[in-house]
């Protein structure tokens, strides 16, 4: 089995990035200008830089009571390392949750330019379709989306991608009664295409602003020393 | 079951990180910062930040060849999302690759002040037991250690473990035939206890430098669109 | 937050399955009637029992060459546990290897009775979609689906998702220039929708079937004693 | 990198295990006999197949309020597939939860033949090491390791290890005011090693019975429909 790689290349024991040595990257340039490097294979301005700063920032933790970190802290409590805690944390990140990056990545690259958009949101409406990247729990309008979106356009990356992104949420609350806003795997999805990022891997971009979180719920979980977690009686319902 | 938490609340729609509203950490403060603020609940100083930011970037990505990017590489390739290849090669993260911080840093931690440390390595070499945070599979030096350890001294963290840790590598190379150097998961044992991270969760520090790299590799393996991985029967031996 | 439950209840000290206590029926069932028990409430027949029985031994273990197994010894290789090892090797199970029955109980279920299999074949030939379930790598006739359909009629469970499944193979056949057979997760699909299992977890039965095999090469993989494992500079095309 | 194994070879379209035809063991055999062939190469007597039975169906459940219970549905609400929620589940089984069968195993393998055990417990207490395999949150006493140990001695494999854990238990009773007994993973552990099994895969065992368990549980948190868990803001307590 062949293994192709133009990313990182060990050579008389360095380690080189894009033909790079890392030893230099880590000397002269910040972890989030690297990370930019890794994929972009190019390095960023620095409104570049502050655009990835804010984008893993805004996701960086959602509390005790999110799925992700419950799942973190219940992992940790059975005594597993805190890599396989993260792991399991990860693995609660589904497209209902930190999750909808990619599917509303894809719908924003498969709207045609000059697109009805209108008249796509009442199709969607109509067929009861859920649009991934619209819609929130807990935030009727989530200003982590105006944030990002601000130091995008200083960036030079609120491109047409985050337009689509903004005219649904237009039409949805002009054709909703309830509050469906553009939410932060929205706007995050819009973004990563405007910095040519593949669908397929966009949600990972979720993952490197959360991890942090995930580890800092784990170790609150074991400092707090709670033993095994398991459910009391009084909080299952046999029926 | 109770979850008790002084990390992150959701307040009015707003979250606050150890009391910070989280919209304006991100507006003013780099990735890496609120990273420090999340685990300490206070801000590092410029220093403090070039340390974060040289030890995730020194671990960013060791090539294809590693057991975490071949198996989050090969997990990609049977169709699952990001996040569940990220996952598995996070579970690929065992002691004997990346995630030897926690071993190295109980070791040090043990280690009391004005202890014998050839003395202790002769020990340790008698009883045949190996040293977490020692010796490399490729590296006979790993220059990584001493730009790690120049930035701590930077930042006023270079204190009793690093000294314990290079003491060590001393006895070693002397006591040894072969080379069994300070390695970067040692170094960044010793450091994160510098800054006061407990041995339990400090392999979660090494993931936030790796995870951008596993997903660079899934990214790769992706747009490589080899398919589903699987050995050649030539690759196979049958005994 | 409510966790409602019909399935298994601890009381007094006693687990008890579905109202039976499970202490009775380890003493009294096979693990594959208990199984059956789970899942359904009720008691199976013989017939049924043979056919767990030949479902989860047809998958049990597929080689060292898939990229679950792969992934499983890989992973084991770093030194962590036997469940973070077999987690992993899961994580490898995608839509493109043993995933599938999802997707094909999916496929199978949405198809009207009295539906014109070849008309159906043909739309999906010219849109050019692949079929979950069919199609194989490296068999050009999976003799392990006979076998489970033999039992399936024995047991009463051939019906018409099997007869749907079937039919979709006739006419691939005769629509294809080259082999695309019913393979072993289109058949598990069927099955599994005959006995009144649920398309979101039908995967489920595969891993019931194949967490002994990824044990059994992990097991092997430790006994060799192999080191970790990583790629050889040879196996690296660097581009 | 070469990949040895005697386990599985596949030829001409056939799978071998252990040199016999998968189809054919499918045909003629329980799964659990397949098991049993799979790590032993030799087929077991109907004991020893009532053994395994015993085994795997005494672990395959423990109701909703287990931490990998909760884990693996909390994971499944996210909108992830079956497999990942199971991985995420296997995850949770630290050696807290189901995962001390391990550490017991090679507690019972260290004890040098005619060790004074009332001692050995004795230096135990005074060193308050806690004992893996002994002890439960829930049970005075675990019904489950009698059955397991009348089904052993019935297989002829109830030897040294066994006594080992009896005569640990009986100690405990002795030594400590609270009752320590034998729990089901000490009783695995025991019987494991009497039929040949090494302890650093002993946890699969485990492993294979409670998968099925797992994937109920998500079953009933899909069909239930239950949409993304999170804690209610009730349950948590902010310090």
């Amino acid at each position: 089995m062949q293994w192709k790689t133009s990313l990182t290349k060990i050579e008389n024991e360095k380690t080189f990035i894009h033909g790079q040595p890392l030893e230099d990257l880590v000397k002269e340039k910040t972890f989030v200008e690297v990370v930019w490097f890794l994929f972009k294979a190019s390095w960023p301005t620095p409104a570049e830089s502050k655009l990835l700063n804010t984008m893993f920032g805004s996701v960086i933790d959602h509390g005790v009571g999110t799925a992700s970190a419950m799942t973190a802290r219940t992992t940790a409590s059975t005594g597993v390392s805190v890599q396989t805690a993260v792991a399991a944390g990860i693995l609660a990140l589904g497209n209902k949750h930190g999750g909808a990056i990619e599917g509303a990545a894809n719908l924003f690259k498969g709207i045609p330019d000059g697109a009805d958009i209108a008249a796509f949101v009442k199709d969607t409406k109509t067929s009861k379709k859920r649009l991934p990247g619209f819609g929130h729990r807990v935030l009727a309008h989530d200003t982590r989306v105006n944030i990002l979106f601000v130091v995008a356009k200083e960036a030079g990356h609120y491109g047409k991608y985050c337009i689509f992104a903004e005219k649904i949420a237009e039409e949805l609350a002009k054709q909703s009664s309830k509050p469906i806003p553009l939410n932060i795997d929205g706007a995050m999805a819009a973004v990563l295409l405007e910095i040519g990022i593949e669908p397929e891997i966009a949600n990972g971009f979720f993952l490197i602003g959360r991890v942090p979180g995930l580890i800092a719920q784990i170790a609150e979980e074991l400092k707090q020393n709670n033993g095994l977690r398991r459910l009391e009686e009084s909080e299952i319902v046999y029926e």
